[in-house]
């Protein structure tokens, strides 16, 4: 089992006969550029002097998450649409996606009159549903995953003569992607290392394309959310198991790309896992001090640099925000968790004697203490106390851990047994 | 009583006579512009288009929570230090301020190597201390008001021979503030509104001279929390009452500057006030929409705007976004109430028999309906029901207000007695 930070191989020397075998080059990038441009913004690509004192490099931030659909899944499928034929165009495209590539399909085939059809699996959630719908997509709910839906897709596509949109497996999506990277080297040409975020592979495969081209020793790193090892198993020859609810949904991919799994192998130093509690700790580090809303997906950079900062210390390391499509009732969770985790919201349970007055004791010792009463429960009927006596269940909210110490040794100082 | 989104008067004319006699002259504000260039950042003003078609007029946003500390604070604050005499450097500053101004001195006062000491409000969130600690600052806690921590960080200035900067009431702070109307009419020239937080009114006064110099037709709105009604009340010699916890703390000020006063009786137009909740729902729209996080002063403007659409109506409106330091448990708290009011997330309560499968029942029943289960707790001992009824609380998650009504008449049509 792969420990979280850990990944798979170290720095690729690559040659331009690397690069020249490849099923996309350069020019590919370099020409979706500017078949894009004026359509999809140029993101910021701006330092970050806090993040940067925190992990020991300097890192660069670009922020995918503030496109008109909040994610890069534009570039790629605009590009693709503008190759379309006249007659490819007037009878539509169909395309399958629970997120990201679902909104950008579907706006900007509105945008160039293309009737676009999106498939999506049961179950998915209905902000992202409505999201499609409002750029006037046709949404068909079908399959109960998104191997379903991709066979319901294709199918519907061949019967109906609408031209399948790819999310990831095509060299036309894959060059409008890699012009992340162009952008992040215009503007911070100085990086040496990029950390970016795989599902299918399509973000970063067009982006290694583009970059070891420009700069081939740049060192290149992806990320995979440790319950969905796909790539990493087919680069590394592994069977590690994909199971489960990540916060990353947005890279939950079963099966990686075959044309985005061969430029990975020839141009990707490394592929980095990381764990559910690094990703909400990363989505919850970019809001407290970026004051920005990344989704899962789009943290795992963040989260692989926290989780072994020693690998990118003193590195120039430009990192992929690639989305910011989260429910606002997942961020609410996230950041509760990452307050507990900090030690500054903690459940605590104390068994009193059941006689008047104890609460107030508790209360009064907590409020002299400095810390914050959020919840309380008095548990009678179900403790395994005796009948004389009575669990307190509390919520309370410290400064820190060190805070939260001294009021534990205070309780029990005061005599109250107090439990986390 | 004012109500949300009442505004005091209507659109001024202003005339070269009304700005000469001012305290304040756009020259003050280019140089200060000059003085701060290169140490304060230049944030970004970037037209939302999906606010935009909320709110039925063109909405720019000003990312002052983009700072380095996350607040336009520091421009005043800068502009203020460097017309300090070498001697006043030597001797060192000191500010009263709980949060932003704090930050903004305290951060430059280091990067100019002038000694800086902060007075704070006992009670002062310790995330607030650390942040301007980390500065380098001595933080001083003393008053259990503003006001009293204002008044010992005045004798204390005298007695030591420290130089006091003040948070609004001084011209070089104004000045160095009204540089945000520069950038945004450089970027926008077509703005004909801009909506400005007023606290103690030092942002919108630098930024009305700056704006109504350029542009005397140019509309200006200040925008105060309900709860603290302080300009609004001077400007209208009214005396609303000031009192409670405001979400935009920022904008909690008793007290209005004097100097600032005097500018913003002659050159805005209109103060809006708005509620608690119109705040918390222009921040979860921020988050939602915008991905970005601010502050509740800072989002203030968004909720004068979602109060009382039709004064905007078709109108190029300017936003200042002016800061972004909110704490993560309040982010979480707010965007939870966010989804209660949009029908999203509901408490329920429904009485039912004491006897073995009637809680599966209503479960099977919601899981049919759609909706998801996020807590659930039984209650006997303290209701009022039969002995053998017991109650049942709920909190589900609904698609929207539609969904939620559903499954009320799902839950009513199978027998049970549910209430919201």
């Amino acid at each position: 089992m792969a420990k979280a930070g850990e990944t798979s191989r170290q720095d690729k020397q690559i040659t331009a006969a690397d690069l020249g075998g490849l099923p996309l080059a350069l020019a590919d990038i370099t020409a979706a550029a500017a078949i894009i441009r004026g359509a999809v913004a140029v993101t910021d690509c701006n330092p970050s002097r806090t993040l940067s004192e925190i992990c020991g490099c300097n890192i660069w931030l670009k922020f995918e998450n503030h496109q008109f659909t909040s994610s890069f899944k534009e570039r790629g499928a605009l590009n693709r649409l503008q190759a379309l034929s006249s007659e490819q165009r007037a009878r539509g495209v169909i395309a399958m996606s629970a997120g990201n590539h679902a909104q950008g399909v579907a706006y900007h085939a509105r945008r160039l009159g293309i009737p676009a059809t999106i498939v999506m699996p049961a179950g998915t959630p209905m902000v992202k549903v409505e999201n499609t719908r409002r750029h006037d997509a046709e949404v068909i709910i079908s399959g109960q995953t998104l191997e379903e839906s991709g066979a319901f897709a294709r199918q519907r596509g061949n019967a109906q003569g609408l031209t399948l949109i790819h999310p990831y497996d095509d060299p036309l999506i894959m060059a409008g992607n890699g012009t992340v990277a162009l952008e992040m080297l215009e503007v911070a040409p100085g990086l040496d290392t990029l950390v970016v975020p795989i599902g299918g592979g399509g973000l970063i495969s067009g982006m290694a394309v583009a970059a070891r081209s420009l700069k081939p020793e740049l060192r290149i790193i992806g990320v995979q959310a440790q319950l969905y090892p796909s790539m990493y198993n087919a680069i590394n020859d592994e069977q590690l198991p994909m199971r489960g609810d990540t916060l990353a949904e947005g890279i939950a991919v079963k099966e990686p790309g075959r044309i985005t799994t061969e430029i990975i192998r020839k141009l990707v130093d490394e592929i980095a896992l990381v764990t559910e509690d690094e990703i909400e700790r990363a989505v919850a580090t970019l809001i407290a001090i970026e004051k920005t809303v990344v989704e899962g997906a789009g943290a795992a950079g963040l989260a692989a640099i926290l989780a072994a900062p020693d690998r990118f210390r003193g590195r120039n390391v430009g990192l992929v925000l690639s989305g910011g499509n989260i429910d606002t009732r997942l961020i609410a969770s996230v950041l509760t968790r990452e307050l507990a985790r900090e030690g500054r919201l903690t459940q605590l349970a104390i068994d009193i004697p059941d006689r008047p007055g104890r609460l107030a004791a508790v209360a009064s010792l907590l409020a002299e203490a400095g810390a914050n009463i959020i919840e309380v429960s008095h548990q009678r009927t179900f403790s395994d106390l005796p009948a004389k006596a009575t669990l307190l269940q509390l919520v309370i909210e410290t400064r820190d851990k060190a805070h939260l110490e001294e009021v534990m040794v205070r309780l029990g100082a005061a005599g109250f047994k107090a439990r986390l």
